[in-house]
This record gives C-alpha cells, sequence and structure tokens, in this order.
C-alpha cells in the first residue's frame, strides 16, 4: 500500500481507539473528523449546557509532504511513539506543537515550518502573530 | 437535491468564503476541514513558532438529525444568518454554542442537547463536567 495511505488508515485506527476509550460522560459528544481529502484528522469533544461549555480538540494530525504533523495533544499518552509502533519511522513524525527549535531535540522530524515546506526555505518569514 | 446535501454544500462554500478572506499571515496555516461523512465542518488557523503558537478553531458547524448547528464562532460576523440567506429555514438551524436556555429567545431552533436528540428524552441527563 502507497505510504500515505498506510498513514491514514494508521491515524485513523488509532483516534478511532482513543475516541473508544474516552470516558466522558453522556452530555459530551465524543466527535472524530477525518477529512480524508485534506489529510487533517481530530479527535474533539463539544458539550453546551446551561452554565458549562467543553468544546476541545483533544488530538489532531495532519499528512503533508508524506509526513505526520502531531499539531495538538490534550492527553497523556504519547501519540508520536504509537505510531512508530505501528510502523511509521520516527523522521516522517513532526511535533508540530512544539516550538521549531526544540525538534532537533527529539528523535523525530525536524522540519520547521508549514511554510518552510511550502516555499522550501527553511526561514522563518513571519510571525505566527504579526 | 435531498436537503442534508445541499445544507453540505451551503456549509462548505460558507467556510469557503471565509477561508479565502482569511487575513492571517503566511506564517499561519488556514485549514479547512470538512468531514461529509460525519458531517462535521471547521474552518482553522493553526502555527507554531519559537514563543508564538495559534491553535484555534473559528467557525464549526455539524449536521445531525437534518439540522446544522453552529458549535463555534470566533468571527464577528453570523454565519446562521448567512445560511438563512441561502435558503435555509431559521428552525433547522441550532446555535449550539449558545446555551440550551437561551435558544428559546432566539429565531432559531430550540433542541436543547444532542443527548436529547439522540435519546428524544429532551430531558438533561447529566453534566458538561460531572
Amino acid at each position: 500500500m502507497e505510504k500515505v495511505a498506510r498513514y491514514r488508515e494508521y491515524i485513523q485506527t488509532l483516534l478511532n481507539q482513543y475516541a473508544a476509550d474516552d470516558f466522558s460522560n453522556d452530555e459530551v459528544e465524543v466527535q472524530l473528523i477525518f477529512d480524508t481529502e485534506r489529510d487533517h484528522y481530530q479527535w474533539m469533544n463539544v458539550c453546551r449546557q446551561e452554565f458549562n461549555r467543553i468544546y476541545r480538540c483533544i488530538v489532531h494530525f495532519d499528512i503533508k509532504d508524506g509526513k505526520i504533523w502531531l499539531q495538538q495533544n490534550l492527553t497523556d499518552q504519547n501519540p508520536a511513539d504509537e505510531l512508530v509502533e505501528m510502523g511509521v519511522p520516527k523522521e516522517d513524525i513532526v511535533l508540530g506543537l512544539q516550538p521549531p527549535f526544540k525538534r532537533q531535540y527529539t528523535e523525530y522530524g525536524t522540519i520547521r515550518s508549514y511554510a518552510a515546506v511550502s516555499n522550501n526555505s527553511g526561514q522563518q518569514t513571519g510571525d505566527c502573530l504579526g
């Protein structure tokens, strides 16, 4: 199977497992959001009551240029390690939620930004908030 | 065209328009996440740099039981009104981001919770945080 097709399967399998183990109560909707065309994958909790609201993405993966980006992780688990156990090479996983300068100190991919991927310059061209 | 199929088109058209007008700088990735199988639709901003991080869903729609739920809106616009202009009856739009007791005071749908939709009891059965 083509590499990216395998990665899509792994991510969906992992998020399905996480969501099945989600112990939120009945009022909290556990949402799995899989966009296999644009390659964005989320596990969310959504709930709105009189005085409480929960709206949070718990885990979010993207696939971009053959790499898996971990964009969000509110669990105490390590989804990147689980992908490695499934057969994804560490260099194909980018911890997108970590500051770019830290990525070189992990065993995972060291791509600095999506913009760097797109313009191939590897340079930071601006600022999130700028 | 079947009603829900039309609603799917309207939502994607609207989010595409919003995202095209997103004036974030080059470092911010504008993500459209469309899961047409589970009927979840998002427009997000994602950016991670050395000392800044942006991770936010700006607008989020769901379709459930023939109704459009607005789950998140960080814009200063009114996506519900725009859906009405496209031809969606107000009673088919639920302001999911509003507290349930407030929905009866809007012109939109008054379903109280997803749980109420599922078990048809109309009762609150628990608490988001409980």
